[in-house]
């Protein structure tokens, strides 16, 4: 429980209001209760703000005119929120100890204050560090480091050797330091295995998607650096590097050594090409093919807005043709030319 | 084992031959026997009929016409073959009693008819229903509730709190109820996360497919109603909603807080935006990008299919300069027009 | 260890310098010791060849020029290092035996020199060849046959009456045999299970990345040839043939009952659309869509490469008036032709 005044200091917020009402969660505009804050990020939820129930309010100076009620005020509420619902709703704390059905082997260092979970298995030589909590059936391979404070959630999967940081979470059925896909083509057209051999080395506060898949490097190691966010079902391929706080949503696939810098936004489905370079600060918009190296800041696309389909189908029978087309209007233009000029023909 | 005269009143078929004919299973075509029963979707395979050494056929009237064999005559083939092979080929019912290595906690409520795998795990408070079966090393969460008749498969993840309806199939790896994508950049350039303090709430009838991934909602709940049908490798977003008897195919993507009507056919491949809201009885066709709202019925598209790579390249080629060809077009036709009004130039 | 003369004769590439010199293992050109063997791919790295501390070079020709170094000089470094590495880092042999933890049904066959790791579940009649390793946590269903030398990895799924050749490897996460998405509709507009009856059937020598999943027939098989190599996170649906030696890269997604020939490369995100048949030797470059059967020898694309997002959308813009655009510059060219005989309008 916080008083309003402590939440507009949590939050960077001006009170306007009651600084001693009560507040113990957090609950969406439409069903806050009296002992909840709700926000509202659009002046297009402003109806809303007089008919809920929350017993306080976080919206901008506008949205805020002439509302009587208790209020936090602030230039992006959403920012507000999440500051205060991180204080109202804490992740719960890992509770130390091993489940009894946990195959632990005997040279892996469980820290004292880590959790392990029923069925998990970690193997040897692994170390788990104070506070950090190994979910139900998840598995921690041969020599595998998890920093602090990080959850590795049920049934995900860290392979051998890699390097996770410190509050970190890797959600249920990722897959850290799966082989990374290395062939070469033999003269009888067979693939020849090229054997990884690097690791996944994972920053701090990095989280991981559910059955996202983070492959270990070749020869060098696939690094995500400090504060990467990804989202579900992503795949990132062998010597990839991710840098400092980008973040990427569902479904994006990174070829493999490609470079990715900091601060990148890349939207859901993109694919970004092998061996690439991409700047800081590079946005790249939904379902997308980054091809090529680009410098930041910048923002990028490739993505076509699906339309009806029978307009569609028609617009891609033109496009097959479009080289056609460029032609016949050159043609066109010397021609004019030539009857602009007396049309000598 | 079933006669042929009873199949017909299954499959709402016109029974044309040995009622009496007794059919213990269904088949292909090419590899059926005489106590087997096999369909015939499309004429193209009529040449397989008289080959075929299945004890009955299920065909068109057109495609039974001068078929001298015990038949089962219908408009829909495929339908018709559904129904018949749901009552041939039943699913097993899961074996009640609870496997000596499952770790479930003394709070859980197990259904006596339930069924629950080798190293599954079911937490504190969960509800498992009536012939519900949890499945190999499957992990149902805290307080998580799945109705009965719904087989949880291996290795299948249902997070703390959700809820899942009956005669659903969550199949292997699939992850209900992970912790959506929510952060806001924090002045620093950091991510701050955003609690996900909702659910994912799954109707009756709802089959989600290996390694599918719904997570749960940031303040409501994220919410599949009756009777969906989702394939393989999809991405559900937070607080996303998704209409009746709507099915999705494979690597499909949803985007946070999209609301997706009843009865949607949403191909392979297909990404849709965040906040959208798409009608009932909407098709959008495999790999296409949904990116704004859009009315219902209606049949949506922006898939463009693959062809020479040489022609393609040429066209992209041009593509990237379509807006200057539009410039250039619009130039000739000025001068065209002057050229027809009398070349006054 | 080796000597550089027997990894000269491994890698099929011709010795320069001293033959005796003791090679342990491999490492990238900037980290390699005195040692350990390089290789350098492209004459792009050719000043890193002079600074690095390696024992050994894998070189062409042409890099080899002026270096003085113990060298292997052959047409293709990285397949002559694909070789020495899988002399000089060979996947260690599973070790035979069974972990406590693991709930191995006693109708199983499980050969006495595989190995089955802790919290592993094999059902009854499943069969598991000699040399093959079942890791921690993985379930093989019930009458599944997991060839010899085939590596199960953590958690991976492979569900009953699945058959997986030798020496291969299946992914963590990994799920074979989930049910295909097969469904009829109804009258009153219900989705109708079509019982998914067949199996998956896997060669020899194919690998299966993390998290991809391959899904059971429906009354056929779904047939994945000897040597095929399928990356992380793809989707093969329901009754799909894979062809001899075939490579798909990630984020693909093969709809049901396509045909792929031999040794195609199906690049990254690609879709491939379902019943269509494609040749042997075809190419498929990244995020395209491969919609209509194509023979083979042949490269196919429809991938957009991204670009600035301003210039994209107002070419998106002309783009989706392409078909005016065509017919605009139809008339434009009737005027012309027109104005050129004579201008009689």
């Amino acid at each position: 429980m916080y008083t309003l005044s402590e939440l507009a200091r949590v939050a960077g917020a001006t009170l306007c209001g009651n600084g001693d009402r009560e507040i113990e969660g957090v609950a969406p505009l439409t069903r806050a209760g009296a002992r909840e804050i709700a926000y509202c990020a659009s002046s297009r939820y402003r109806p809303q703000l007089d008919e809920s129930r929350a017993g306080a309010l976080i919206v901008t100076a506008e949205d805020a005119e002439g509302l009587k009620r208790d209020l936090l005020v602030c230039a992006d509420p959403r920012v507000a929120f999440a500051r205060v619902a991180m204080v109202l709703c804490p992740e719960p704390p890992a509770v130390p100890g091993r489940h009894e059905t946990a195959a632990i082997d005997d040279s892996a260092q469980v820290d004292a204050n880590a959790s392990v979970g029923a069925h998990a298995v970690i193997e040897a030589g692994a170390q788990i560090g104070p506070g950090a909590s190994i979910g139900a059936g998840a598995f921690v391979g041969a020599r595998a480091q998890i920093g602090a404070h990080t959850r590795i959630e049920p049934r995900a999967v860290v392979m051998h050797d890699c390097v996770i940081g410190e509050h970190c979470v890797i959600s249920p059925g990722a897959v850290i330091g799966g082989e990374g896909f290395g062939y070469v083509r033999e003269t009888d057209g067979r693939w020849l295995k090229v054997p990884q051999l690097g690791r996944v080395i994972i920053g701090d506060r990095v989280d991981v998607g559910a059955n996202t898949t983070i492959d270990r490097g070749a020869l060098g190691d696939t690094v995500i650096a400090n504060g990467v966010k990804l989202d579900n079902l992503i795949q990132i391929a062998h010597n990839v590097k991710v840098g400092v706080d980008t973040a990427m949503a569902g479904c994006v696939g990174v070829a493999g050594s490609a470079v990715i810098g900091s601060r990148c936004l890349i939207a859901g489905g993109v694919g970004i090409m092998g061996h690439i370079t991409v700047g800081d600060d590079v946005e790249v918009t939904a379902m997308s093919f980054l091809k090529g190296s680009v410098e930041g800041p910048g923002r990028f696309s490739s993505s076509l807005p699906a339309t009806n389909a029978e307009v569609w189908a028609r617009n891609v029978g033109r496009f097959r043709h479009i080289d056609e087309l460029a032609r016949r209007l050159r043609r066109a233009e010397r021609a004019i030319k030539q009857l602009l000029s007396g049309g000598k023909s």
